[in-house]
């Protein structure tokens, strides 16, 4: 029920998900009356009615807390209890990652789970890099980096398919010794993980040129460069269009005479093809597509959900995670005995 | 001596500011023999031979410490010694800040001084917007976004002649709940302060859309968010630039029917025409332009840094921040005696 044009473009996508990928199947929570005169099709789509709604303006904690009938904390019930395996929603983004930490669960291990999205690599036709925490949290440890380092190599291995993926650190110069006290700690712990094909600090003026895979950086900070990268990109272009506008006959021409090459650009800086943005740490996946979401980034969205799950993205965080802790744990008792 | 073009486009601009502005006099501190074959007039240009050089890879503090006949240290030396009203150079960023900070010096009352970058508004024909602490600092206190709001008034007041700027709180909501610890407490401070026309948090992606005059972040990510727009800027363009000239020769065609147009936007976001990035808070005007800066940009640094100096910025800077050390001290004495 969430997002500007729901349920309907929500429905869109399900139906061309579901027609192409035959091992999927769909539970749909929301107001039944609304929803079921737009399926065409039911196969493999179960309808469950949701009497409440979270909206754009609910607080987000309170909300999920509050609303138990409403059609986010159905959904995320439904996951939490094992009868999904992933959450997906176009709707109020804070209250989603909430239903995330509070409903679905933190994998046991990790500290603080972070927002993965995805950007396109503009020097490349159909590169893209990750980065995260993209907003989940606006305060953020030294240990949390690491750990966003760690989830989103993960990622990108199951969900792109990239072997050994480039992790970089967001960070105001590329030297190692640049960087805020928070940076320089992280820095360490990173670079001390010989797992992690780290390739250390990244500047934010060269993620467009795929300087790295995954960029880390924490939820304030990756919040800001991802507006700013998405509001940078969306002026440009408005101002391409209104000084083109502005141009005359021989502008008009002109601009006729690139249609297609303009359209190839807009599409590129479309990030609708590249999906959802993800909570990480979680024990499922939780994953937010725009509001302003059609048909096609639902379809996207369902994929890429359907490439984490494929991937065995969350079997191998939970190893990796659960290993990691019981090594601390021998580690802790060997130095008692000691 | 310092940029990748110097010392060519530093005489260029001096030469042009020269002619322009009839009551500045200038003094170049470099290698005379490159210099001196360059100065068409000597006409209030006076020229000073520096046997050193501060380059890039120099350490920034230890290189102001070590490299005294430095022509960066011999004229941040001559501002100290009141012999200059301000510094400009092209070269070592750091070094710069660091001359700044520990040969021009602080001004009383200033906890940390913040590096203010001025980029477009891309919506409008001749607005822009400033930035600050776009990269001094890796750290930063509350206090010290407080004190960038107040520096960040009166820099825009006397350059930029706006009579109450609009100062906005970056972060990653607009709401006033919203944000990490720092921006929070900054966000009251801010508020509490009725001289400050304050519009309240700001989003990066609503930064080239003009939602406020002066922008206060935290160095960390006013750095990262200013690289971010730089990046996808120049990204885009570039982009644009790539699909026109694969796109044969209707392409060709309607690049030639729109290259004013084309040339209109790059204007717009090429950001020469704004001068140069300045350090606030310490004593004379401490000024850094690109290090690719051609003539028109350094013209233009010299247009700026008279702005500031007619507009009177530093002695509204040290009134401001004595009278409030002095508020603070009675304040505290009273509280002493009680």
């Amino acid at each position: 029920m969430g997002g500007d044009n729901a349920p309907q473009t929500i429905v869109e996508g399900v139906e061309t998900a579901r027609d192409e990928f035959l091992d999927v199947e769909f539970v749909l929570y929301g107001d039944r009356a609304q929803i079921d005169p737009l399926i065409h099709n039911t196969e493999r789509i179960t309808l469950v009615q949701a009497d409440e709604q979270i909206d754009m303006n609910d607080e987000p904690v309170r909300a999920i807390r509050r609303k138990k009938n409403s059609s986010m904390v159905m959904a995320a019930t439904a996951v939490k209890n094992g009868e999904a395996d992933a959450l997906f929603s176009c709707g109020n983004t804070g209250a989603l990652l909430a239903a995330g930490l509070l409903l679905v669960g933190r994998i046991k291990g990790i500290s603080r789970p972070g927002l993965v999205s995805t950007l396109p690599v503009v020097s490349s036709d159909n590169e893209s890099f990750n980065l995260l925490d993209s907003g989940a949290n606006a305060d953020s440890k030294a240990e949390q980096l690491y750990q966003y380092a760690l989830l989103g190599k993960y990622y990108a291995t199951s969900v792109r398919g990239i072997k050994e993926p480039r992790i970089g650190l967001l960070n105001n110069g590329t030297e190692p010794h640049k960087g805020s006290k928070l940076n320089l700690e992280a820095h360490k712990l990173i670079a001390a993980d010989k797992s992690i094909n780290f390739v250390g600090n990244v500047e934010s003026r060269d993620l467009l040129d795929g300087v790295c895979d995954v960029v880390v950086a924490d939820g304030f900070t990756g919040n800001a460069v991802l507006k700013a990268i998405e509001g940078t990109a969306s002026s440009v272009m408005h101002l391409l269009k209104n000084t083109i506008m502005n141009a005359g006959v021989s502008g008009k021409l002109g601009a006729l005479l690139l249609k297609s090459s303009l359209g190839q650009i807009k599409s590129k800086m479309d990030q609708s093809q590249y999906g959802g943005a993800v909570l990480l740490g979680v024990k499922a996946p939780v994953v937010k597509a725009h509001g302003a979401s059609d048909g096609k980034t639902v379809y996207y969205t369902i994929k890429q959900i359907k490439s984490m799950i494929d991937g065995q993205m969350l079997p191998n965080f939970t190893e990796y995670f659960s290993a990691q802790q019981k090594q601390a744990q021998a580690s802790d008792s060997e130095n008692a005995e000691k």
